[in-house]
């Protein structure tokens, strides 16, 4: 079997689970009142380049519900993309940590909120309105449930036309590891120099074991959120063991290895495809999944070749590439979509 | 330094954090559609005598307040004791959760519910009256938030009561290990038999990392519960991680092992009180915590020779144990203890 | 002035008014436990020749909120049309009473859910899958937010669709009795016998004042949607004269007269649209609201003759009538648009 | 039958439900854009001496569970009487409307807040602590729910304990109009003068019909309170048929009157019971209730005699006297207790 069906369906990263296991020794005191979440603090400001605020969380559903949760009171609009995970696979958490929240989506290119549509979106709604509720943000997934990554332009241009709004502005970054491997630069430009208030900064689908966390960019934001995560059930009393994690995730660059290591193997594919006819991408592969139209036949074949992958519906597939998938993996996949795609590359019976 | 503070303050157990690397190789299917979880099922199942189901969650406070939430309306009322943790000191999680659940108190000896007060005070609810709220459950916590244990024959008067009046019974477990070491006896008969329908199954407390519990008893209540922890965001999507925790914590009883440990050096301190005047405890030391009044110069000098512990009160102390505390340190505080508290026992400075 | 702004800018029938000053007299028991409360389930049980359960409410937001979150838990998803009042007029009313439920919007002509849409959009979530949330309910708005009206067989497509996949339905009848003034028939075989189960009953915009209600078909649900119902704030503790003005609008088919006024005054307008280049209709009118195309200028020239409307966008105009809209205020408005849209009509300056 | 069951189970002042007639008239716009609505405004900002807003609500419950949530996060703790109504009688609509604030119950005389029980409260509550949530409010009940009126000084000192500690003050004043005119001065110096921030404005109680209204004098409070409202069903869209009646409710001081006169005779039943033995008030009669302890076989007597009253318990008495409740009445019920409870009184049948 070669498993291309998530990025939370593979391993831990050794170095994550070993930090764990330093961390196990004498007490410290409980609820992030230790020298770990101390230091998970001071390694997110070094690489932010600025104060930040880290709250390790359990999930990537906490983490996006939770901070959005933050951003204004329980009748906001949260603004997002119709195919981000917040509307489409995380049982409204959104609407339930924020008592009501409602989500309204924006249409855009390959999964991301366009910058105009926004704006037209929001300019028709008058301030002081009641009917609807009122806008509080937007939210931008990086990268995108499609696969591709915001530019630092398509960054700003969302937080600009947010902001003119008074909206604050959220980054789901559950592959945002993918995304900053993608795009080069610095974590500090592609976040909040660029407009983002509160970000979900992923680990799970990049290596992490059991924890996720929320990067506070805009610091007004952080002691209510506190509470709330406290009697959200997400402040662990050991945190020691989750923030040692988070720690070992970013050191000596171990989440860039990762991402640009399952980033590699997804281009690689991707590069193949182009020879490959009747494979039909849905968007630009940009970080590390293949979003791919594919006969049903086909699908059927993959899968009787020992090949797991998910069927978004009868045309649609989805491959994600991990950080520990192999080369050969990636190969094999080609191979049998050739094999099965193509009839001049099929070998022939009679020969 | 030796540290009574919190039974959160201490280590995990090392088989607990090998069982998690242990489960490091190979992919799995997420949100708990893996071989651990399904494992944990059964090894549960078998540990109770009857089918459950088991959902790991982050902390104790998701695991209460989730449980209590799947109990009934949002408009329900919830009885419990006075000093319950999730009255006192979960940040009103129950009532998040529950949507507007509300916690009504009922008093007893040592931090339990009293099972008469319990229907006295369900006595006074009129079925079908609109105006309070609908009484839904009563909550137990076990091992008690004042060190106390209930036994089996209070447990079965209480949720006698509850199922009188329609009631749900919750077991706050989070020290249930503490309390079933004291008992002796089999987790069945403390649960479910005696009437329980869900409870909190605590680890972290006794041992565990990062993980606690949700064990249903009553099976009704299982698939809402799935969908709504779902959306709290307490499904990880590498659940395997969790799963192997608490598959390793019941593994060859090491769960009661290190309950007794804890128990065993907390009873050592409460039989050298007898001796110490000055030293009131306010609860029996059933578990491993030890609620003792001091005078405030006394906790002062205690914290000048190196011992932490929380201040409750004024006049009021917890001191905690942990499975790896050491009968050297209970001896210490004991003598300590006994230089301030006992003038005959203080070395004369004259001689 | 000539106002077709809305059907809740008009006065409320006298008689309504006069039912509630007979009302006031003598002592009745708080919070409904009153002889015209009592009254109300019998007349309104008559009506839709079944034992229902009537609650009176203040506003038809409240009225569809509760009556939505009665049907099931609050990750529920509830299926409506994406221009339903629910989905863009209440300030996600529905996702606050529900605790985080979700409205999915489906598409269908003229404000309609498509029942075959439903069917597609149901069959596409795995019973069982945790992801989205469950699909609980169905709303249907009778008559449409775009002023049509579902027929009897629609109804049942939508309500059969729903049913096949155990979702409850629910009918937002603000405008109901303007459908069933359309429709003609018995309000049993548009509701109850067609599958709803339960209705927000519209009042206020057919000439009631201060109270709508919602109407319960499925016995089921009423118990604890009373107690929900005190929670909210929606239960009179004078509930008399909110009874007795529901009495009062369905006494003598009050209701049924004024729909038939209301809607023979917009299909006045609408036989008199045909006529006219240029104004062109964007839903039948069936019942008393009309939705019309014009061109902005037109637009302004109305509002300066002193014509009252609403502008939907830059395009679209919304026109109301009222149970008192004169036959001479819709002639006025024909007349207003044969000047401003025909010039043919016009009056030659020269001449 | 004599009715002293409650002062909701009364008629309505005809003055009120005149104005509510006289308003029925042309076409307003809807949701409190009407010329009645923005009178109230006016009316209010006079009364109060000080600009306010006023919005109108269908019951005291919504008026104080929205009041209430519009004070501070949803994890806020608000502090009130043991028997204040939010906390006895309103099924948690704080706790729903809040998003699961919890109500914390400080002790006083007659249900009453002890302003240094408060401060003594919040003293143990460490600012910044994560695990209680975080104390937001104080609310007042005036009058009490037994009956008795606040003193300016008593409110001042409640006020003060709770402003020392960042928290905003509430009064629910379903009885306001009662509390004034016992104590005399102005609505201004026993409100925002002495510190109230927001309160509950009774009507419904002293004849009013379908009303009550939160008037909010601490105006960066209002904005979002009005959005809240409209998603809470409570913005009715002939929102002029509520400002009439609040109008006119203020008007020539009718609540005045109304409440002088249910005081009057509730101070007469009080004046007569000095005289009667074994009849023991629980509380000062200084509004329009009376709490009074009776012997068991007395209360059976009273009702076998057509008295209505509510039994609170086996002992506890509640008799309330309305705006129009008659001298006779209140001396029938005098010379009843008379003759259940004075053996010297009690005609002889011999004679």
């Amino acid at each position: 079997m070669i498993d291309f069906r998530s990025d939370n369906t593979g391993r831990a990263a050794p170095q994550i689970l070993e930090a764990l296991l330093r961390a196990n020794h004498d007490t410290a005191l409980g609820y992030g009142a230790d020298q770990w979440t101390a230091s998970l603090q001071e390694r997110f400001s070094e690489l932010f380049e600025t104060a930040v605020r880290v709250f390790p969380v359990a999930t990537g559903t906490a983490a996006n519900a939770l901070a959005l949760a933050s951003l204004g009171p329980s009748w906001g609009l949260v603004y997002c993309s119709d195919v981000a995970h917040i509307n489409t696979a995380e049982a409204n958490a959104t609407g339930f940590f924020g008592g009501g929240t409602k989500l309204v989506t924006i249409r855009g290119n390959h999964g991301k909120v366009d910058a105009e549509l926004l704006a037209e979106s929001l300019a028709g709604i008058a301030p002081g309105q009641l009917h609807r509720g009122r806008p509080i943000a937007v939210s931008l997934t990086q990268a995108t449930d499609l696969g591709a990554v915001y530019t630092l332009a398509e960054i700003r241009a969302v937080a600009e036309a947010a902001r003119e709004r008074g909206l604050r502005v959220h980054m789901d970054g559950a592959r945002f590891a993918n995304a900053l491997a993608r795009l080069g630069g610095n974590p500090a430009d592609l976040t909040w120099r660029a407009g983002i208030d509160i970000m979900s900064f992923g680990a799970t689908k990049n290596g992490g074991a059991l924890c996720d966390a929320i990067v506070v960019f805009s610091l007004d934001l952080a002691d209510a959120l506190a509470v709330q995560l406290r009697r959200a059930g997400q402040v662990w009393s050991k945190m020691r063991f989750a923030s040692a994690q988070l720690i070992a995730y970013v050191e000596n660059s171990l989440w860039l290895q990762m991402a640009r290591a399952s980033n590699k193997v997804a281009a690689r594919i991707a590069a193949g495809l182009r020879d490959i006819p009747g494979a039909r991408l849905v968007a630009p592969v940009e970080a590390n999944e293949i979003f791919l139209e594919l006969p049903s036949a086909t699908m059927d074949a993959l899968e009787a070749d020992g090949f797991q992958f998910y069927r978004r519906s009868g045309t649609l597939t989805r491959f994600v590439c991990r950080f520990d998938t192999a080369e050969a993996e990636a190969d094999a996949l080609l191979a049998a979509l050739r094999r099965h795609l193509d009839p001049a590359a099929a070998p022939r019976a009679a020969e």
